[in-house]
């Protein structure tokens, strides 16, 4: 199983010839996939990420009984009756409800992967999970960084670079230079993450939307047991 | 001063806005910005780098006496007078000569930069030339890796790292994550640098192509003193 890193969809364009039939994890940790993982660890009965705030309106106008989420520049979207914190998706508020979500980086990486055979979705707080998926499904890997605006961030080639050491603990074979500096990033920040991250400017701006609050459920580890793939245009949840 | 860092011409684009009027530095270490500083120190007329082959023949059936380097895919053009390793620009062959180069990648970020007021080219060669240079200029510098293909590299990164390193000592401001994680990079890879990158994609083409004594050339510092910069269309040497 070879392992590449997309730092950003920006690059996504040199590696969409090689996707076909492989593995891809969409990687937006602060919030989108992070945000995705609670959802269905909540109990949603379902979610479909989908690319426009338009879409999304269109469907809720279609079912008024549809949840809609999403953010543009970080902030909620108006009419929508959710943003993008995870912790919007409490079980009170999503059990047995279907959700729809929009986001400004991660369903663009997931609407750019389509040709993958399998699709996973997450962050840290299912990071076991989605590895022994991965490493179970045996196909080569791309783990693909949704980015800021098309900027790499350090907090998904962070995730990117723990994900892959882990896969090499596998079998995983690094096949790119990409995936060599998230690991050597992974390796001096694993011991702690939140203050090797705390000049990031992700981070920052969250900060300066008071929103710190979210960097603890996004930068926890293995708060969900599920791996989430995307099939069908939704997102469903394994259980490992 | 504010420090930012392109770890790929495909994510120029992000940044074409920013630079007018800016710094820009092309690090295209393996081999094409560190074998322009080794023209010019070994004492040639001018060197002029173009985007393409059909140029650089265009300009040599005009003007016989020029010489023509340059590489595609890492191997010497056929026709051309040199290939793209540093080791083959010898005082004996360069001496008062008009060069021109054309690269892979190196030449292509060149292109891309010419909003900029002021562009630097170099790489560990020159690095404490270039950081004089740019610390003087003032300006906010964008440090552009010209990556392969369109792809991160390790080499370029860690001496965009290198170079950033450096400036913040000198009052430079880190003002993204790419810069963050190449300074991050540089901070494990520095103290040996050939082991680090020992497992480089390019780094293993090189070994594959016999050609790792060009290594030792492009991974050595200072062993020039000239700072290259591109102005009306060919290098100068300036020293420091």
């Amino acid at each position: 199983m070879k392992i590449h890193t997309i730092l950003s969809p920006q690059l996504f364009s040199l590696f969409a010839k090689d996707i076909a039939n492989k593995q891809v994890l969409i990687i937006d940790i602060l919030r989108a996939t992070t945000s995705m993982v609670v959802m269905l660890e909540n109990g949603a009965e379902s979610v479909k990420p989908v690319a426009g705030v338009e879409e999304a309106m269109r469907l809720k106008n279609e079912n008024p009984a549809l949840l809609i989420a999403g953010e543009r520049n970080g902030f909620k979207v108006d009419g929508f009756d959710f943003g993008n914190s995870p912790q919007e998706f409490t079980e009170e508020k999503v059990q047995g409800k279907s959700l729809v979500i929009t986001t400004t980086n991660g369903t663009q990486a997931l609407s750019l992967s389509l040709e993958a055979s399998h699709i996973w979705v997450g962050g840290f707080l299912n990071m076991d999970a989605l590895v022994k998926v991965i490493a179970n499904t045996q196909k080569d890997v791309y783990l693909f960084c949704a980015g800021w605006k098309g900027h790499v961030n350090l907090e998904d080639t962070l995730f990117a670079g723990a994900v892959a050491d882990a896969l090499v603990k596998l079998g995983g074979v690094v096949s790119d230079d990409a995936t060599r500096a998230a690991m050597g990033l992974w390796g001096i920040a694993q011991d702690d993450l939140q203050g090797f991250l705390s000049e990031a400017s992700h981070v920052q701006r969250f900060q300066s939307m008071h929103a710190e609050s979210d960097l603890d459920v996004c930068l926890k580890f293995n708060t969900s047991n599920k791996a989430v793939a995307y099939e069908n245009g939704v997102l469903v949840a394994i259980p490992s």
